[in-house]
């Protein structure tokens, strides 16, 4: 029976699948392993959710119909292999639907390779995502060297602040306007301690987070999700070889038992009748062969294809990650700008509070009282 | 008729000089110089308010009764002459009341000359005066200094965040997080602006106004008020020289007579009557002598204590608007810290907005969106 696998009617396994698939990536990438460890029919369940599924009307005893001209047809009208992946021809087969129709998720949109600008090479989707991991590293350590340059800017302000106000400037000043002057060059000091303590915090809670979050266990990790991808891309590579290989010999036994098949016309012999037997035997064979080949490759496709979704989600999940990290680690850089700010404010309010004091005719008075000569006037002299 | 100048029963000038001497400097110093340019009658009057005034029963035609006889007993009784400046004894001639009893005013405690420490030389109390005068102004330029060093910390901690601000660190960070970076970069740059243009009020409201507050004017004016009463006082000097010089003067002619009457006692001659007739005559002479450079001196001393309380009451004016003036530019200071900080507060606004909005979800479109490579997932190969 043939059925489509966007149509509502799906057989159990196969809208479990689906279902599956639009849920969060936890219960997808699960159903992934599952399907890994699962046995063949149910792998060859589980792909065919996610590829487009050959009609079943298709599935023949190799030889009854020369799989050859068969194979040939298809690809040719449905699908193609670049680089050795085998996608649908577009407006060939059943449309496909996103993994993750709304999420804009990894897993949909990087299966073909990049071209490289000048087109010669070309790079594997999965190697966009690394270079997007290993860039993201690098703005981070980036930023938390930002802030390592403003904690030095804080620390130069506040040494030079406190410096500043250990100046003897002005320490003769008398009465309540020598006291506001005191305080005045004391809240430089103050000052100082704010900043001085907005660089530690500056130190510990932002620069300190954002440089460690990942150590270099994070690069390993990568490296490790790099080579299983590319092995998996090797292999790949090596299975469509032998299946290219066991296409061309199927080809060459079709040819060679035609060829038996007109001589049989011709004129008839025994010996001729023994060669056809034994030429269509070697087809069946090497159809057999090609079939096992096809398998591999299918399996190894299959199995990158399961890698390939569940690794991307992974990376998905690391840059959500990292995203929320720095966000809530620059939170805390404008925090701590802000109460910067409001001790700053507070290391002004007692110099204004001896401002308000101050009082000339009271430092007159202290002033008088210390520094008096005398306070009898001069008389008239008498003769 | 002998009256005490503190009891409540004066004559109508004497009242008007004490109220106009318990107003406002302003009235004083006008009575002042009233009484400078008033007859000799009237400036008696105006001394009379201001110096113990002698009873008025010692009025007497000298030489009637030996002035120099009297002249002696009353010094060692009620006066002392100091540097010579002539004062009432400790407990001696009636009370004097403060000029400006509740102001601690300069022109009531700086009379006397100040020992200096070693008692050697002594300083004239209206030095003390000038010096506090010269000391202040110090202390204002030191004051306008300190401010400038402050500009120049100020200077440096802007142009250093700047500096910063325009770095490249983590410029590829992208999408809604590199948004916000970007803010929190710029950010640094508002924030020097903040404490640039803090730095350059505070140049233009607080440090030349402590600088320029009385330019070199003021020291040339403090020199005047200086020679004009060091001159007084100079004057005054050589006046008391010729009062001893005529009191010695007197006192032989004093002797001389004495002597001349004993003779005439013993034994009687027309010829010893004539010496006595002129002895009288040339001690009369003396005395009438005495009197005048007594005058003088007087004269003098009065002009001296009527130019220290006219000038003692203008550098006490000086010394308010100082403080005044200072006060008013250190407020000026606190009113720019305030405004910096909130200011400072405003730069990190932008950053909390964009730091709201980052969005690792829209992130990932916008880059997925980019940088796709392909959504067509592979499908079997067919055989």
């Amino acid at each position: 029976m043939i059925y489509n696998p966007v149509s509502p009617i799906l057989p159990r396994e196969e809208s479990d699948r689906q279902r599956s698939c639009q849920k969060g990536e936890e219960s997808f990438t699960n159903s992934c392993s599952e399907a890994r460890t699962s046995s063949t029919k149910s792998r060859q369940a589980e792909r065919s959710t996610v590829f487009v599924r050959k009609p079943a009307a298709q599935k023949q005893p190799p030889g009854a119909v020369s799989p050859a001209k068969r194979q040939i047809k298809e690809v040719k009208e449905t699908k193609t292999t670049i680089n050795c992946v085998t996608f649908p021809l577009p407006g060939e087969g059943p449309e496909q639907q996103l993994l993750k129709p709304d999420e804009w998720s990894y897993c949909d949109y990087f299966w073909a390779d990049k071209k490289d600008p000048q087109g010669a090479t070309s790079l594997p989707g999965f190697e966009v995502l690394l270079q997007k991991q290993l860039k993201g590293k690098q703005m981070q350590k980036e930023m938390s060297e930002f802030v390592h340059e403003r904690i030095k800017i804080e620390e130069e302000y506040a040494k030079n602040l406190s410096k500043l106000s250990l100046s003897p400037l002005a320490a003769q000043e008398e009465g309540t306007l020598g006291e506001a002057w005191t305080q005045l060059k004391k809240s430089l000091h103050d000052e100082a301690e704010v900043h001085l303590k907005f660089a530690n915090k500056l130190h510990t809670e932002v620069e300190k987070p954002l440089l460690t979050f990942r150590g270099d266990n994070f690069k390993k990790d990568l490296k490790k999700y790099d080579h299983h991808i590319a092995d998996l891309r090797k292999q790949l590579a090596s299975r469509f070889a032998s299946v290219e290989k066991a296409r061309k010999a199927l080809a060459d036994r079709q040819k060679d038992l035609d060829l038996k098949t007109q001589q049989l016309e011709v004129k008839l012999s025994n010996k001729t009748e023994e060669d056809i037997k034994k030429a269509r035997r070697k087809s069946t064979q090497a159809g057999d062969d090609l079939m096992r080949c096809v398998d591999l490759y299918n399996q190894t496709q299959s199995k990158w294809f399961e890698e390939m979704v569940t690794t991307n989600m992974e990376l998905e999940k690391l840059e959500v990650e990292r995203i929320e990290w720095i966000q809530q680690h620059l939170r805390q850089y404008t925090t701590l700008r802000h109460e910067t700010d409001m001790f700053n404010q507070s290391t002004v309010e007692p110099v204004d509070q001896l401002l308000q004091n101050v009082d000339p005719s009271k430092d007159r008075e202290l002033w008088v009282k210390e520094n008096k000569t005398g306070d009898v006037r001069p008389v008239d002299m008498d003769i």
